[in-house]
C-alpha cells in the first residue's frame, strides 16, 4: 500500500519525541501497519536551531499553515500545545479534509465538542490518546476495551508533578514548597506550577475521561477543582498512621442523581493498588459493571511516552482512512447522536467520607460537643485519634475520619465546630474514598 | 444500520455471562456501536435446563453445527472451550465466511496459526481478547495501544488461581495444599488443578502474549513451564523478610540472542506495583522502548469479566465488517508476511537472578566452600542469610540471593554444592527478577 504522509505542527518535547520514535521504530511500525508512514514536513519556532539527524529529509517551516494547507499531507499531528492557535490550525486542517492526531488536553477539554462536530461533518477523525495520561492507552481502553460495560466510576492519578510532590512528602517527610522547588529544578514542574498543583491540568484530563466513560459532552467548566498546595506534612503523616495515603485524584462517578466530576486531594486505603502508584507515574482505575475494577498504569508525561500514544493513534487513523465514518470508533466513545446531557452535581450534592484535623483544648467535654454536632448532621464517625503534641495555646491535634456524608452537611458541621470556643483555628478537611 | 446477528456456541460460565451482559447493557452497547447486536441462537448441552429470562427469544440447539451453518448469523462466539470440537467448529464457521470471537486460550495457543491463516484466506477475523487475562483489554493494549513501540519484555500474573494460592500463603502463613483445597471449594480451582497450578494455563496465555508482542508465530511447545506446587511457606516467608514476594509469572523477553518464553515462580521486589496484585486478580507489566513500563490490572476470570472482553471484541468485529481486510488490526499484531521466526531460548540460555535455600551444617568453612563454587561459576552474590532454627540433623537453613547468572552456570553450581558433605538434601531454587 502507498505510504501515508504526515506533517507535525511543533517540534518541541512531544513533537521531537514523535519524530524520533517514528524514525527509530519505522520498521516495527510498518510491520504492524502494513505500510510506511512518512514524516514529510514539520513546523518549528526557530528554523536555524540544529535539529536531529532524522529530520534531514523533512521540510521545516515557520508557518504551520503551510503544512495544514499542503495537499500532499494526509495526517496532521498537532503538537504545538496551547488553545488559540492550535484550535485555529486544527479547524483549518479539518476543513482541508485532513485527519488529526493531537496530544493537547486543554484543546480537547475546552474546544473538543466544536472540533469533533467539524470533523464529523467533514468525515475525518481527531485522535487524542496522548492528551490523557501520556503513554497509557487509557482512551483506547475505555472507548473500546470496555465497550460492553456500563462504567460506574473512574479515579485517576493523572498529573505526574502532583504525584511526585505527594510521594516525596510521604517518603521523605518533606514540605510541599520544598519538593515543589525540586520538581521545578528537575523539570517536572513548570516555572508557574499552577496548572499542575492546582489541578487544572488534571481537570482537563478528567473532562475527557468523563465524556468517553459516560457519553456526555465535554464540560470542563463543571469540574470541581481543588489543588494540593495546602496539604501539609502533618496530614500526610496522620493519614499514613491511619492506613491511608493522600493522592491527588480526578474522579468521575455516575450516581442516581447525576454525574460527579471532581479533582481534589483524597485519602485512599494504602493497600489499594492505586495508592502505590508513586513518583511521576500515572494510573487510572475504572469501575465498570461487567468487568469490575481495572487499572491502567504508566508514564503520564515525557517525550517518548507521549510519542508512543501519538504513534498508536497514527496507526489507528491510518487503518481507518478507508473505513466508512459510521463504523469508526466515535470521538467520545458514543455515537454523536447518543451523547446525553446528564446533570453534573455541585460538590454540595456529592457524598464522600472525610478526614478532618483540628486543634482542640485538651479538656473534658470537647469531644462530646463535637460528636453532638456530627450526630445533628447525620454524620457517623469511623475513627477519632487525639494526638499528644501540644501547641503554644496548649491545644492538641484531633484527627477524625467519618463515613460517607453529603458534603453540604459536612460544611454545616465544620462551621459549627469551628465556632466552638474549645476549637482553635480552621479545620483541615480532606475527602476520603475507599475506592472499593 | 441493520442489526448484527450473533450465535453463541456454549452457554456455560462465559457464554451465559455474555448473554447476560449483551441483554443488560444492550442500550449502552448500541449507543457506542451505532447499531444493535442481536443474539439469535445458542448451542447448549442440555436443552431442558432452565435458562435465564433473557434467552426467551433465542433459539437453543444441541448442535453447534446448526449455528455455524446458519446463513442468517454474522458472527460466532466460540465459548465451548476445549480444543478438538472448538477447532472443528471455528474452521467450519470461517469456511462459511463467519467472523469469530473466542475466549479459548488453549485453542489459540495450540491452533491459532492454522486458524488465523484460514481466516486470512477467507477475509474474516478471529478476535480473542477474552483468551488472556479475562476482562483486562491487554490484547488491545499491546496490539494497538503500543503499536509505536519495540516491546522489550512483558511479565504477567495471568492465572488467578495460582495468585490466590500464593497470596493466601503469604498473608496467612498457610501451606500450599491447604489453600489449594480451599480454592477448589470456592470454585477458583478445578477438581484437577494441574492446568492452573502447574502453569499450563499461564503458558497458553503467555504463548499468545509473546506472539503479539514480538511478531513471532504461536509456539506453545517452546514455553518453559514450572508450577507453584513446590513453593513452601518457608520460602514465602524468607522472601518476605528479604523484601520480595513470590509470584507465578509468565515472562517473555527479547534479548540479543533470541526470545525467552517462560512460566515459573519468581521473587520480585515487594515495592513493584505488580508485587501488590493479590488474590484472584491478574496483571500484565509490559516494558517497551518508547513508553517505558505500563501495567494493566483486572479480573482474569469469571463470567462477566470474560463477557466484557467478548463484547468488546464483538463491537470491534462489527465495526471492521466493512473494512478492507488489509486495514484491519492483524491477528498477531504484525502483518502475516511480517511474522518472524526468532529463536526461542532454552532455560539453559536464560539469565536471571536466583533465590536459593539449603540446609547446611552450622560450622566454620561451609560458607567458604559454597562461595568458592559460586566464584568458579562466575556467580556473584547479592545477600546471604543464615537462619537459626536447627533441624533434626543439626543443620540450619542458608538463604542466598544472587545477581544475574546464566542458568546453565547456576545448575552446575547447585550440583556441586549439593555434593558437599556439609550440605544436606536438595537445594530449593527460585528465579528472581527485579522487573526494573
Amino acid at each position: 500500500m502507498k505510504p501515508v504522509t504526515i506533517g507535525i505542527l511543533g517540534l518541541g518535547t512531544v513533537g521531537g519525541g514523535t519524530a524520533t520514535v517514528l524514525q527509530r521504530n519505522a520498521a516495527e511500525i510498518a510491520r504492524r501497519a502494513g505500510r510506511s508512514i512518512e514524516l514529510v514536513a514539520a513546523s518549528v519556532r526557530d528554523i536555524n536551531k540544529k535539529h536531529s539527524a532524522e529530520l534531514n529529509k523533512v521540510k521545516l517551516t515557520l508557518d504551520s499553515n503551510e503544512i495544514v494547507d499542503d495537499p500532499n499531507i494526509d495526517i496532521i499531528l498537532e503538537l504545538i500545545g496551547g488553545t488559540d492557535l492550535a484550535k485555529e490550525l486544527v479547524l483549518r486542517a479539518i476543513k482541508n479534509g485532513k485527519y488529526i492526531v493531537t496530544a493537547n488536553k486543554a484543546l480537547i477539554a475546552l474546544h473538543g465538542n466544536e472540533i469533533f462536530e467539524a470533523a464529523q461533518r467533514t468525515g475525518v477523525t481527531v485522535a487524542f490518546e496522548a492528551a490523557v495520561a501520556g503513554g497509557i492507552p487509557i482512551i483506547k481502553a475505555i472507548r473500546e476495551g470496555l465497550a460492553g460495560n456500563q462504567i460506574e466510576w473512574l479515579a485517576g492519578i493523572i498529573n505526574g508533578t502532583g504525584n511526585f510532590i505527594l510521594t516525596e512528602m510521604r517518603d521523605k517527610g518533606r514540605d510541599f514548597m520544598d519538593v515543589l522547588k525540586e520538581a521545578q529544578e528537575l523539570g517536572y514542574a513548570e516555572a508557574d506550577p499552577t496548572f499542575d498543583v492546582e489541578g487544572i491540568d488534571a481537570a482537563h484530563k478528567l473532562t475527557i475521561l468523563a465524556s468517553i466513560a459516560f457519553g456526555v459532552p465535554l464540560q470542563f467548566e463543571k469540574v470541581y477543582t481543588e489543588g494540593i498546595s495546602e496539604i501539609t506534612r502533618a496530614d500526610v503523616e496522620h493519614a499514613g498512621e491511619l492506613g491511608y495515603r493522600i493522592k491527588h485524584l480526578g474522579i468521575a462517578r455516575r450516581v442516581a442523581s447525576g454525574l460527579e466530576m471532581r479533582v481534589h486531594p483524597t485519602l485512599i486505603p494504602h493497600r489499594r493498588l492505586i495508592a502505590n502508584v508513586d513518583g511521576v507515574m500515572n494510573a487510572v482505575l475504572v469501575h465498570a459493571d461487567a468487568v469490575g475494577p481495572t487499572l491502567y498504569y504508566g508514564a503520564g508525561a515525557g517525550a517518548e511516552p507521549a510519542a508512543s500514544a501519538v504513534v498508536a493513534d497514527l496507526v489507528d487513523v491510518v487503518r481507518a482512512l478507508t473505513t466508512d465514518p459510521g463504523n469508526r470508533v466515535p470521538h467520545l466513545a458514543f455515537q454523536p447522536d447518543a451523547i446525553q446531557n446528564i446533570e453534573v452535581l455541585t460538590m454540595d450534592q456529592v457524598e464522600t467520607a472525610f478526614y478532618l484535623r483540628m486543634q482542640v483544648q485538651d479538656q473534658a467535654g470537647v469531644l462530646a460537643d463535637i460528636t453532638r454536632i456530627f450526630a445533628d448532621q447525620d454524620i457517623s464517625i469511623e475513627a477519632i485519634v487525639q494526638k499528644e503534641e501540644k501547641d503554644e495555646q496548649d491545644c492538641v491535634p484531633l484527627v477524625i475520619l467519618t463515613h460517607n456524608v453529603l458534603e453540604s452537611n459536612m460544611m454545616v458541621a465544620i462551621q459549627k465546630i469551628e465556632s466552638l470556643v474549645t476549637v482553635t483555628g480552621k479545620i483541615v478537611r480532606i475527602r476520603l474514598e475507599t475506592l472499593g
